[in-house]
């Protein structure tokens, strides 16, 4: 029996014991954009260094000026000869709200029945906690019984992705020395591209996130009294926010499409091979309508093409009833997700153009920046991708989809600007898995086979 | 010296005892929107009807559907020769909410100095709860020294006048032969034109408030995963109600001006008379842009024009820092003013009919109907408006501005359709009293004068 075939065996026995672990990692509501779960952040990242300590990591838990980030080294077989390996994740989860739509609760990982077997839901199941637990099982398994991990390896596991990692790009810098002597980035925070098919994501769209704050009158106002003379702060913000698209789709800040490139027919035709339905994709959600630019195909709306999505909004009484009032002040949080050469600095002042551009001179707007990442296009020409697809070939019996991923991994952008470093981004999730809503799940058998996917990676990097 | 002479004296040296009853009754969070307060309301109520038997009425609190409802009679001077009058108020009071902005606890009357000597402040200091004092004062004064009530009267103060009044008509077609014995309504929830020149309002706009849900996918979804092809009903709730109106101003919902009447020259006149600055206006609450119908004179935008404001927004995620979702709904509550002979039934199906036309196919939004009341025109010819502008003239030394209202009292419409009769609207608020907002205040002075003009003019109609 070959090393790796001898951790695949310990992997499959030692399921149990996984699945123990990662619960506990799971009960602990590491939530980055919540102030009070701030200490929960830390706790996690403690968590995660014993993990990689016990597996024979030099590890630590590193303040940044937000939340800690886990940086672990291991300095691989004695020989020296082996490749150095980066693995990538991040231990903070998106918010829970509103809790009352989970089943069970969001901190409790509860295991439920689904058709591909065990499932097991809670807030992190899959993004990133559960991708994290891939590598590490796969990293303990090889420490246990392979003879030690086959490949140099530090780990990077950091605490505000979900925030948009406004702590990162400093830590890289002040740690690059300790840190680009990597060879490749590992980044598991991907979906396959269904239950059965692995997948390589090429390319991850950018990102720009902000918060509008808008305000009126310097209180708020009875609608009888002022109606008719005194401005709406409400009304303003829809009649702004609503001429974001036009008719077709198409978004109408200022600039917003410079560096949008359409997509080769060589990409297109690879696209189309892969057959994605979009109306079971919609219909597993309740919708049939396709949104986005009209007249472009699903996955070129998905992978290709910038978004401009209101993540909430609000202004006034929201209570129960009635009330009759003028509020002073309107809010709205929005995200356009970025493709191509599009710059998130130049995306949010198009934003605050498009905003001031169509305020009344008595009224203001503040547009706060809560994160910004560049799109990212993968190279695959190189062993690692190579290795990666022989190895996913082999535990799926099928080869992987080179797919575009439409979420943002902003750290991509940042390994290779500030560590010179390029991403294999091989991860294990499923489009139905509920990432940051309620009851987000994680197939059990997604996270086996990817632990086993991440053994044979090692293995197969080994030499 | 007159009895009124002397029961004018009488209420200035009582008034130690009028602000400890007032401030008992503001204590109470009569909050009718709010289930939490139900108990809250009953109690108020019980005090009014306690207070309305200590000065020789008899006085019930009556239950309805929703909050329950004073009434209390008085049989007036032994002879019977003297006129009835319905005294109508609510003891209701709008939600305090934001509490926070709020300088003193919203239910703890706190007194302040300000430019015309104290003010009170708290929710309901003067809608309606101090505007409902100033009659009570004046029966109470009148029955403790001015040889007994010289009216007949009827009081009736309802418990949901700031959730549109749903059980009043019902409770006035059951007891209408009770009530319609009375001559006139006399009403004080309205403003006086400014702090030394008293009103009576003859116009009243009416009411339509909704609340639209809007509804897209089935859970709240990860907006990298999805956007670009899944609806985001925030974008789309912001696009129907940003054209809501026109870049004039004008209300965009089908069939909304039918029954809108130009202003009268006349009644033009009379207004421009009245020498309204709305920079001014605006200035007080920090804006400078009038907003309403482009074109138009700033008192007929605020008496004789509707209106379409959206009194409250959410949908997504609104707490601290970022989430990247596409919510799942989308709320808004949507109020429009109404003037002339507006059917405020037609303007919620031309609400619905603007939202449903504007709807993709695989959303649905539901309008729930908070509200509905007609606009009123105030008949001015007859006795008792005689009456009380001789009588405010008496007490501030000048005349009462004739002016309309841009609030609405929904109740004036059903005295008039179920009991057949006319209201006189005489209230001593002032339009910076904050009403509807937070730190809502009354002038004491503006309570006590209004007080004595309630005693004169029960002193002019006895004979």
């Amino acid at each position: 029996m070959s090393r790796t075939e001898t951790v695949l065996r310990h992997l499959d026995e030692q399921e149990a014991q996984l699945r123990q672990r990662y619960f506990e990692l799971l009960r602990i509501p590491s939530v980055s954009a919540q102030p009070a779960h701030a200490a929960d952040c830390r706790r996690t990242a403690e968590f995660l260094a014993a993990e990689l300590s016990a597996i024979g990591f030099e590890a630590r838990v590193r303040d940044t000026a937000g939340h800690p980030v886990v940086v672990a080294h291991h300095p691989g077989p004695a020989d020296g000869a082996a490749p150095h390996l980066l693995y990538y994740g991040h231990y903070d989860v998106q918010p829970a709200e509103p809790f009352e739509l989970w089943t069970s609760p969001p901190f409790e990982p509860t295991v439920m029945p689904g058709p591909h077997g065990d499932r097991v839901v809670a807030r992190g199941a899959v993004d990133d906690k559960g991708q994290v637990m891939t590598w590490l099982a796969a990293l303990r398994a090889w420490h246990e019984v392979g003879g030690g991990i086959p490949v140099k390896v530090t780990a990077l596991i950091e605490g505000e992705e979900e925030v948009g990692s406004p702590s990162l790009d400093a830590f890289l810098k002040e740690n690059a020395g300790e840190l680009k002597v990597a060879d490749v980035v590992v980044v598991s925070d991907t979906n396959q591209w269904d239950f059965d098919t692995p997948a390589i994501s090429t390319r991850l769209r950018g990102m720009a996130y902000v918060q509008i704050d808008l305000r009126a009158a310097s209180r708020d106002l009875h609608s009888g009294m002022y109606g008719g003379s005194a401005r709406n702060p409400i009304n303003l913000l829809t009649r702004i926010l609503g001429e974001l698209q036009d008719e077709d789709g198409r978004v109408q800040i200022p600039g917003f499409y410079d560096g949008v490139e359409p997509v080769s027919n060589a990409q297109a035709a690879q696209w189309a091979e892969l057959g994605f339905d979009e109306a079971r994709f919609l219909g597993d959600v309740g919708l049939s309508v396709p949104a986005g630019e009209r007249g472009l195909g699903a996955l070129e709306r998905l992978w290709a093409r910038p978004t401009c999505d209101l993540n909430g909004i609000w202004g006034g009484y929201t209570g129960d009833g009635s009330k009759t009032v003028i509020a002073a002040e309107a809010h709205a949080k929005l995200s356009c997700r970025l493709v191509g050469s599009q710059d998130p600095a130049k995306v949010v002042a198009g934003i605050k153009e498009f905003v001031q551009s169509r305020l009344p001179k008595d009224c203001t707007a503040e547009v706060q920046v809560f994160g910004l990442a560049a799109p990212v296009v993968v190279p695959v020409e190189n062993r690692f991708v190579a290795a990666a697809k022989e190895i996913l070939t082999e535990e799926f019996g099928k080869a992987p989809a080179m797919i575009g991923c439409g979420g943002s991994i902003p750290v991509v952008e940042s390994f290779r600007r500030i560590l010179g470093l390029d991403s294999l981004l091989m991860g294990f999730g499923l489009d139905d898995d509920q990432v940051h809503s309620p009851n987000e799940k994680f197939e059990w058998r997604c996270l086996t086979r990817g632990a086993r996917a991440q053994a044979r990676l090692l293995g197969k990097l080994a030499g």
